[in-house]
């Protein structure tokens, strides 16, 4: 069973955190939820949701994947947090999965592990570059970095996530099963 | 500003009860979250949501519209609920908005408060009636009930929902906005 983490930050935007926990739940994936600083975690839009553990207790060892939400305000502490710095940068040396929606691929670009092609939320890209942003899809793979839109493309990445970690037959399964 | 209750209760669906809250506080709905019985509610993919408020805390006369999340295991408890079933009724006859997703029709079904024309996630139908289902849109209107399939149709359900309480030009707005 494939193991990603996503760590939640004050600010995560919640449509695009929990469709992605639980999307990738659905489609087989082991989803730790971990908080950077707390336990308990507020959202851009007031809701607070439990992590399963802290960022710190985990060995990133085990880790396959890491995805981020967005969430301008939670983007910005993905983007200052050492620890979420350094265990980007671990998974991308590592040959990991790395995945980010939203304003979060400006974690990515901070951490300097974004590949070439790449998307985000509209004009993120002005922080990030210009070169190899695509406007017109709402997810993009380019090797094992996968960058997505926002809350309106947050279930085609998370069952693109799904495809890559767990095949073609688990995602059209899955995507059919959630009127995707 | 309109006011809209979202009651959860334990193995509601995640995306759809975070999609309601979310897209609905962004379209400029007051919404409060109320534990059925519980002030922290485990989702049927196990992530863990914090409530405002207890249900029984609450004046309902205050509310413009209650919504209903998904979720099979959740969808039994709002059944079953005689304090859930109670506020459908109370809300039905005061002519306010009610809505629901997913199973979640069913608990509707159970307090009569459907109205004719509904939609739900395809077989729950068999445990309302054919009559008045439509398996082919993604959210049905009819009058002050509002029905919608799953979670793959709940930002459409959501901004649906904006444009009944907010008007045209917010929905448009919040659907630019949210890539949807």
């Amino acid at each position: 069973m494939p193991k990603m983490l996503v760590p939640l930050a004050e600010g995560f935007e919640e449509i695009e955190a929990i469709t992605i926990i639980d999307v990738c739940r659905r489609g087989g994936i082991d989803v730790t939820v971990a908080g950077v600083t707390e336990m308990t975690i507020k959202g851009g839009q007031g809701i607070e949701v439990a992590a399963d553990c802290l960022l710190d207790s985990l060995d990133i060892d085990n880790f396959d994947m890491i995805t981020l939400p967005g969430g301008l305000a939670g983007t910005l502490v993905l983007s200052e947090s050492e620890n979420v710095q350094s265990i980007l940068k671990q998974m991308k040396e590592q040959g990991k999965y790395i995945g980010a929606i939203c304003a979060a691929p400006l974690a990515l670009h901070t951490a300097d592990v974004l590949n070439e092609e790449f998307t985000c939320y509209p004009s993120i890209e002005n922080q990030i570059r210009i070169d190899g942003y695509h406007h017109d899809q709402s997810t993009i793979i380019d090797g094992k970095v996968m960058t997505s839109q926002g809350v309106g493309t947050a279930i085609d990445f998370a069952l693109k996530i799904v495809r890559e970690l767990q095949g073609e037959s688990s995602f059209k399964e899955l995507k059919e099963s959630i009127l995707a």
